[in-house]
């Protein structure tokens, strides 16, 4: 008998990669950022490949009303929603999600900020990955480097196995030095943070590497286990740790399945000016936009005119509080900028 | 008997080179850019000269009340105010002047929007330039060129008389090639657009040179020789010309005087820049900046926080209807922007 394979949506954080736009109260992906919001077309994506399982949204209180309208506009029902009390990255949340499940049920874990512009080559990998998963495998999906991103972690395939490769190391966010190195020699992949696995072999692995936060959850779950199920304050309490490093890295069945499908976490300006569309000057000018000799830039201009003269590769958003000014090829230092933002407002 | 020396303020146009600051209902003489307006500034620098004639100020009905404001503002009493239906550039304006003052009176014409760091050098220039005038020259102040700027017209030098030379030749504007011929070869001098002459000498020539001129002011021009005067509706018929153009290029007894005081006609972002005061890293940030990484740059935030990374060399001004992003040494180009975006407005 196939296992129920089951959608498990994470959708946490707020991330302040491509602030000031993204911020705690209009997260990334219920923004309207390269057409529908990321959140929906994540909806989107797993209606279409059809898994079966109960679709299971993991979110924060200040995203609930969101997601309920994001689920609603894609008439998605019956979803189970797990309300967490505060943001504990990703291990808390998987966890949670797979306590819920049914033992034998496959999970397949996705972000939902994420693009994928080939549905069908994804549809692929998941299966492989779903196949594997049935013999006890905890898959990641492994994306084939295009440039020495210094903000992804890495994955260093071993052994094939099945459509897959063994993991021989994860790899936290190297160094430039370090990316250069890694995404030239062929045997490293990024991890793509998007993960399949059965319920009862992440709970398992949980329990023999990371006790603490299988009880902090089990402490903070109602007797629920469909609708929208609130987690208690007390999962607060759970140290904040990624499901990659706190089971993924040390578990003995590790596999990656490569995956090439147009992926994209949207971790920067930088990535969402890729994904955008462009005029003959690779431009993607979004509002009312006046710009003389201006090349490969991204400006989005909010309520104001935003006019822009002789630069190239510039970022310019405008939101109803801030001014982002930023070269593409350093929009990483946007969380700089949030900071010291963030600092300010403090001081005020 | 020493002849009675009248300061002439022009304070006439709007310029679009400060644009978006800068506009038809905020000129950039009434800008609070660089400390006091400048303006306000040109009236102390004329009362710190103790001219001793009546100041006279030229300015358009939308000007008018700010001109008063300012005139009060810097205490200065008994001042003519000549009040024009529409510019015409600075011909028909001095021509006012002149036509309101005594024959004998030198004029000293002095835009509003122009900054002098060196109040004593600019006095011995005006000393010298009143004595030329008194001996009827009509006196130009040149400044020596420290750059191959293509925004002002040049002055050759001919032989010396007096504490000038005489004036062997305007040259319009020049593009890239001929400035940076003119800017080296020691023979020429950036025309600073301030001026020294008899009222009667001034009028001697516009009879000469562009009779249509001088009728025409004279019909636009009531009885009233002081106090604020309104030019009739006819004075718009006349010709927009500027004083340099219609008279002082075909003087027989133009002289230039050099000028060394610090002069700037603050005619771009990048001499705004210039002009103010900035921090151990090149950079004038004014209002609520948060910058990392940044050098030689121009901010100005307005009501928004502007946040900026990774840059040199940049301006980035925020007003509430735009915000401007044009690097430094382009920022000539402020005037294509503001056309396109004029232009926008009237598609509306």
């Amino acid at each position: 008998m196939n296992p129920t394979v089951r959608p498990v949506i994470l959708s946490g954080g707020s991330g302040t990669r491509l602030w000031p736009l993204s911020t705690t109260n209009a997260p990334k992906q219920f923004l309207e950022l390269l057409g529908e919001p990321l959140f929906e077309a994540t909806l989107g994506r797993v209606d279409e490949l059809g898994l079966g399982g109960t679709v299971t949204v993991v979110t924060g209180r200040d995203q609930l009303l969101a997601v309920e309208r994001s689920l609603a506009s894609k008439a998605i029902e019956g979803a189970t929603v797990l309300v967490e009390p505060s943001g504990r990255n990703t291990a808390p949340a998987v966890v949670a999600a797979a306590l819920i499940s049914d033992p034998d049920d496959v999970l397949v874990v996705l972000p939902s900020d994420h693009v994928i512009t080939d549905s069908p080559a994804f549809g692929d990998a998941v299966s492989k990955a779903v196949a594997l998963a049935g013999d006890g495998a905890l898959v990641t999906f492994g994306v084939e480097p295009s440039r020495p991103e210094t903000g992804y972690g890495y994955i260093e395939k071993g052994e094939p196995v099945g459509s897959g490769f063994r993991v021989d190391r994860f790899k936290e966010k190297p160094d430039e030095g370090e990316a250069a190195r890694l995404a030239g020699d062929g045997r490293h992949l990024w991890n793509s943070g998007m993960f399949v696995f059965g319920a009862g072999q992440i709970l398992s692995e949980a329990r023999r590497q990371v006790p603490e936060i299988l009880t902090g959850v089990v402490a903070a779950l109602p007797a629920e286990t469909a609708g929208t199920i609130t987690l208690g304050e007390i999962f607060s309490d759970i140290p904040a740790t990624s499901i990659d490093h706190a089971v993924m890295e040390n578990a003995a069945n590790s596999v990656v399945v490569p995956l090439d499908a147009g992926w994209s976490d949207v971790g920067s300006w930088h990535s969402v000016w890729e994904l955008s569309e462009r005029d003959g000057n690779g431009n993607s000018l979004n509002g009312d936009v006046v710009a003389v000799d201006v090349t490969d830039t991204y400006v989005r201009s909010g309520s104001k005119t935003v006019a822009v003269a002789g630069v190239t590769g510039l970022v310019v958003v405008v939101t109803p509080d801030v001014v982002l000014v930023v070269p593409k090829e350093k929009s990483q230092m946007v969380r700089d900028l949030a900071a010291g933002w963030a600092a300010t407002r403090r001081a005020d």
